[in-house]
């Protein structure tokens, strides 16, 4: 965990004031800078010391045999991990005659900012050499949101007392040692110089290396760039080897004298492209950017934030850190969504090797839906890159025995890469999440030519999978038996409600789509009679509910499962570590938000008083050891009104990176988490509901967030809402008239003309504010 | 699969009337011969051409570290595997310069027989070289269960029409280069070069040869001795190198002359002692061996096997296949069982490297069900191994968050070795399945020591076990949930009938025993109140019932799943290798018999018209995957009165090595169907139950069967049962003056002075007999 001190708080930068080398791993995470495209983590500008050396192109893998010890029919044989490419960041410094090194010599001061507005990490540095030579080092950095396949670098040496000679070496390394990470399942296995060298250029002020992977046989090129500037002659000299380039830089400096490096990166890749072909696109993305130049670039990155900010921020009065850390959030969430275009979003964005760089159902769960109600074009890139893996699901599908597509549980490039198919395979919910934010985007965006494209398709074969996994019981029912829902610590469970709710919602919404565009459906052979199996696959799936208790369980029985013993495991979190899947499974122990979840995402199955009784029963059975559970039981305990509980989760959700409040930030930030912390502000304070044909916004603060504010687009609008104590404030800026929606549980219209303002009411929960297993309560915010 | 032509019918033979090449895998398996501690396959003397060559030492095994793509908490980390030995039985021949190999000149005649009275594997060759010289080649080879640590070949070449020079090359090879074996889940890795030098001698007439395991750290030596015979001056040589051993023994035979070579083996291996004393031992064995010399260790071991046909011969009159098959089956049981003394029985005995050598729950439940009634003393050997283990198993227990012991799923030695927990670690009915072999022993034999020195030990911390799995509701039923049955097609499932039954079972003995021997139970620290509880969780257990069907489901909800589509995978058998685990798991598709079995082990759970319909419903839904099924499944048709269907179920699971039923009797023999045929004939139709404090004997012939007679102990007598058409008599040969038993259901006493005959009725089924999945319907003996 990372101590509040580390990250003074601060609206729109994340400020390390000084360095803490023990927390490296995680600020290499909280400074990655990417652009969906390409991934730098915040790793020093002289290479050394790191933790985890991290360059990533997304989507760019090594293939590993998946070893078995006893394998079974339709286990997945390859695994796909996300590979730490040719490091451009490096630019090493010598003094004289001695490496600047922050662990040698005096660091009088070392600060580090990630400016959320700028998009840039900046990082001041003043030291005295062993020798005695004190400079002062100033670098910026920047993945370019603009220029999709180019990053750069700022660096400036200046001489403080002395003259000094400096030496700057700017560099290209392929195949970066790897550091043993831990036997922890969640974190990726490393794999060691998976890059096969292709070809080397030397360039007029730089290098260009081309490589190749060992055994996904993928291409990528990564370039280097140089303006130089400084006093008096500077000499300048690059050599390129097989895995390695340098540029390097002399000059020496009096006293008060800047020596200023402008590196220019540019990254590549393709796996049917050619060599010269792969090699001239980083060329020509290196000549643009030279173009540009550095306050070109920077300028761009701004506007583009601008842009950003101004649609998508939130505004949290009266809880700084909350502020700070939901800004941060976004922003993450911005640079692994942006430029994706075509690739999948993974759970880690491209901030470290965590989950081998995979992609799971959370990003169309989460991600998806902050990015659709925010940037809509990048949610819309996103689904374009799920239905670009379809004929891989079809594959899947008709290997598993089933009819329609079955999405991967995880994957880069969209085969399957889970060895754990209880948890996997099993976990057939994905394909309805997928389903879910294929129809969200519609009904947020209101565009319908996504549907048109490739929505339809995907709801359509989702909608087969789910009718080859369901079948009727005797009296009528319809049950989905054998599968896993979100809550990993139960497997294999029968009629899991997040499931059957979600997949019901898929069936539904496959039908009104075959209905709304029928030359597409006619396309997919969708027929009158298959919508209408469809449609009463829907009404009949049955939801269990235990009338004794007055809740739904998550499943079949599970209210009726042993206890779990929470005194006897309260230092043993998490539980996957230290309990074997086979207990978890049989008891009553939750490890994230699972009917939670379905309540969230499917209002209209349940009532008020299920809600609070289902809140109730699941709070005291949930250990969160999962982060993608603090989100959703911050936005169901606002909605049963327990807004000071909601608040609390909120606040561990929008902290999970900065806090290092699980422990693994090292591996990369907690893309779902984070965006889920937007929802938990929108979703469940602002009473956003984006699940139906109109709108729904029904707000409570909590006693500890004075005011909210939020935007929000719907049907290309833009809508800014404002909530304080007692009143909303909603004003329509653009994009549209009128938009009527539901406010407070009544039918409202705003108009472009001028805000309008209602009073709300705070809204008094059913139940007490319940409980949490000893030990897993959330930190309180009051 | 074996034609019927390959093994014609003998009643005491397994003969082999020509050589067939592609039959070598299997015939390796069936002529395998072995007395529990040494396994010799049946490969041909001059060890080329093979498929698997194979000499194995009861337990002696290599370690290797399980991978996992994903590992969980919990998981074992070694597995072990049955290592390939030293193999003593090459005896390579050479005719002038060519040598002897059957694929070469000309073969006009080659018999192998396996003697099930005498106990020997005899060969007859009759050979003309490529270059013309006849010969004729006769061995025998035994594996001796009088003198544990030896085996011997009795070798004679004949030179028949013309000079020949002759050259024995009598060898010890360690490190025989070992096939690939298939990718098929169930088939063993093969280990490469598991044995290290570690010295080597040479003897007077022979040599030994000392390794040592790479990691697991055992230690083995392998010896040969050498008796020659011939006329004229023979030369004898021997030379020792680090892997191998060689006499080479040459003559010139006249025709109708003979070279006669006997070749002492002998084998020893330990964990704990030092080089000279396992040298020491085998050596001492070896000079045993000569000093018994080959016509003594011959008569001994017909001696012996006199001995076991006396007790344990089943007669079959009117299906002379089944009745060679059962008497192979009864040999095998025995060969695993007989000097095991100490160490596992593993599924495949030491007949090949199926399973990685392990054993499993079918040991218990099967293998010393037939040991128990006909040598129980191998049964209490093989129970004291079990015990041995206890300490392993309370580990194991601790490592799963539970009490008391918790034994292997698989294994050699005693530490679990299962990779894939779902159908290992969570399937824990081979606990009760111990316990309740600890309890059959004691039922049938009426030892009360073996319960005093272990059995109750097992016993007590096998109840606390399933005290800690098992919980109550609210209503007061007590459940297991999340477990695995013995149906491999389903699991972690709830309330498996036979699991809780089982359960029950064990609770209810552990206080039983702990009341018979209460100084026993006062050290294992059992108090009255863990009895109570113990009665009281075994009173209380829930057995689901589906009252609309009138049956039992195998497990809560099994009767709600959807149904399998049989006429979709009938081209799929068996179906672990087409289908996922998820789609088995989820759907009424039965692997093998489980709430079947449940009646076969508690008939007092069910009546009549219960039984009835279970296997009415069950037989529909029952593929036969395993070859744990068919015996169960001859035994309860025989006992609901599908009398025909029960004997060609019967027929496959006798036959299912002689023919390779399964494909894969190549990996060995299946000891647990084996030794079920023995069960069929005598709990099916023989209506044998020894599972309360009385026997019972209940008969019933199928019209194929028109007179049975069975050897059965109990406490100590020898009872004769003989069943015709519409008799049973019975002869108490020895051990006790009378026997009160239960007889078709009235109460009846035999006494030591005469037999005396009853006459029984033929039960009419109150269903019509059952159908089976298409494909699956067992061959007909009709």
């Amino acid at each position: 965990m990372i101590g509040t001190r580390s990250f003074p708080v601060d609206a729109w930068w994340v400020r390390e004031p000084h360095l803490d080398l023990d927390l490296l791993p995680q600020t290499e995470s909280v400074f990655a800078l990417s652009n969906g495209h390409i991934g730098l983590r915040g790793n020093l500008d002289e290479g050394d010391p790191h933790a985890i050396p991290g360059t990533y192109l997304n989507s760019f893998y090594e293939a590993r045999v998946l070893p078995y010890a006893e394998a079974g029919y339709g286990y997945p044989e390859d695994g796909q991990t996300v590979v730490d490419v040719t490091n451009g960041k490096i630019i090493r410094l010598l003094i004289d005659d001695e490496p600047f090194d922050v662990r040698y010599g005096k660091l009088l001061h070392h600060e580090r900012t990630l400016d959320l507005r700028a998009g840039t990490l900046v990082r001041y540095v003043d030291w005295v050499s062993p020798a005695g030579k004190r400079v002062k080092i100033r670098s910026t950095r920047l993945v370019s949101f603009v220029q999709r396949a180019v990053a750069a670098i700022h660096y400036e040496v200046e001489a403080v007392d002395t003259e000094v000679r400096v030496i700057v070496q700017s560099e290209l390394v392929a195949n970066d040692d790897q550091p043993d990470l831990s036997g922890d399942p969640r974190v990726s296995a490393a794999l060691k110089a998976p890059l096969v060298h292709v070809t080397g250029d030397l360039e007029p002020h730089g290098a260009l290396l081309v490589h190749r992977t060992r055994r996904s046989n993928l291409l990528m090129a990564a370039g280097m760039d140089h303006v130089v500037e400084g006093p008096g002659s500077v000499q300048e000299d690059t050599v390129v080897r097989e895995d390695w380039a340098r540029t390097t830089v002399l000059g020496t400096l009096q006293p008060g004298e800047t020596l200023k490096v402008v590196k220019f990166l540019a990254y590549g890749w393709s796996s049917v492209r050619s060599v010269p072909a792969v090699r001239d696109q980083v060329g020509g993305a290196l000549t643009s950017a030279r173009y540009s130049g550095w306050e070109g670039l920077l300028q761009s990155q701004r506007d583009y934030l601008d842009e950003f900010w101004d649609a998508a921020d939130v505004e949290v009065e009266g809880d700084g850190v909350v502020q700070q850390a939901v800004r941060f959030g976004l922003f993450h969430v911005l640079q692994a969504g942006a430029r994706a275009e075509g690739r999948a979003i993974p759970a880690k964005g491209l901030t470290g090797p965590g989950y081998d760089g995979h992609t799971f159902w959370d990003t169309e769960g989460f991600v998806l839906a902050t990015l659709t109600a925010t940037v809509p074009d990048a949610a819309a890139d996103a689904l374009r890159w799920r239905h670009s893996t379809l004929d891989l699901a079809r594959e899947r599908a008709r290997a598993l025995g089933l009819r329609g597509a079955a999405f991967p549980w995880r994957t880069i490039r969209g085969q399957e890469c889970s060895a754990y198919w209880p948890a996997g395979t099993a976990a057939f919910h994905v394909n309805a999440v997928i389903a879910y934010a294929v129809e969200r985007y519609r009904l947020v965006t209101g565009d319908q030519q996504l549907e048109i494209d490739c929505g339809l398709e995907i709801l359509v074969e989702t909608a087969r999978l789910w009718m080859s996994l369901g079948h009727y019981d005797s009296a009528g029912a319809w049950h989905i038996d054998g599968v896993t829902g979100p809550d990993e610590y139960t497997a294999l469970v029968d009629d899991n409600v997040f499931t059957n709710l979600l997949a019901a919602r898929n069936l539904r919404a496959a039908a009104e789509g075959s209905s709304r565009h029928p030359q597409v459906a006619e396309r997919l052979l969708v027929t009158p009679d298959e919508c209408a199996a469809w449609r009463d696959a829907a009404g009949a799936v049955h939801i269990p509910y235990d009338e004794a208790l007055g809740v739904h369980p998550q499943s079949e029985r599970f209210t009726q499962y042993d206890e779990w013993d929470f005194e006897g495991t309260k230092d043993d979190y998490p539980l996957l570590l230290t309990t074997p899947y086979f207990q978890l499974y049989r008891k009553q122990v939750i490890k994230q938000a699972d009917l939670v979840l379905a309540m969230h995402w499917c209002p209209e199955a349940f009532d008020d008083g299920q809600r609070a009784r289902n809140v109730d029963y699941h709070e005291k059975r949930t250990v969160r050891d999962s982060t993608l559970s603090a989100n959703t039981q911050a936005t169901m305990c606002a909605r049963v009104g327990h807004l000071d509980l909601a608040h609390d989760y909120l606040h561990e959700a929008a902290l999970i990176d900065l806090r290092d409040l699980h422990g693994n930030a090292r591996d990369g930030v907690h893309m779902a988490s984070l965006a889920g912390a937007w929802s938990a502000l929108v979703d469940g304070f602002g009473g956003l509901q984006v699940g139906g044909e109109t709108l729904v916004i029904d707000p409570q603060l909590p006693s500890g967030i004075s005011r909210l504010t939020f935007r929000v687009r719907w049907h290309g609008m833009r809508l800014l809402v404002e909530v304080t104590d007692d009143e909303v404030t909603l004003t329509l800026r653009d994009g549209g008239d009128a938009v009527d929606l539901v406010l407070c549980g009544e039918p409202v219209t705003v108009t472009a003309d001028k805000p309008r303002t209602w009073s709300w009411t705070r809204r008094a929960p059913l139940l007490p504010r319940p409980t949490q297993p000893i030990g897993r309560e959330p930190v309180t915010r009051a």
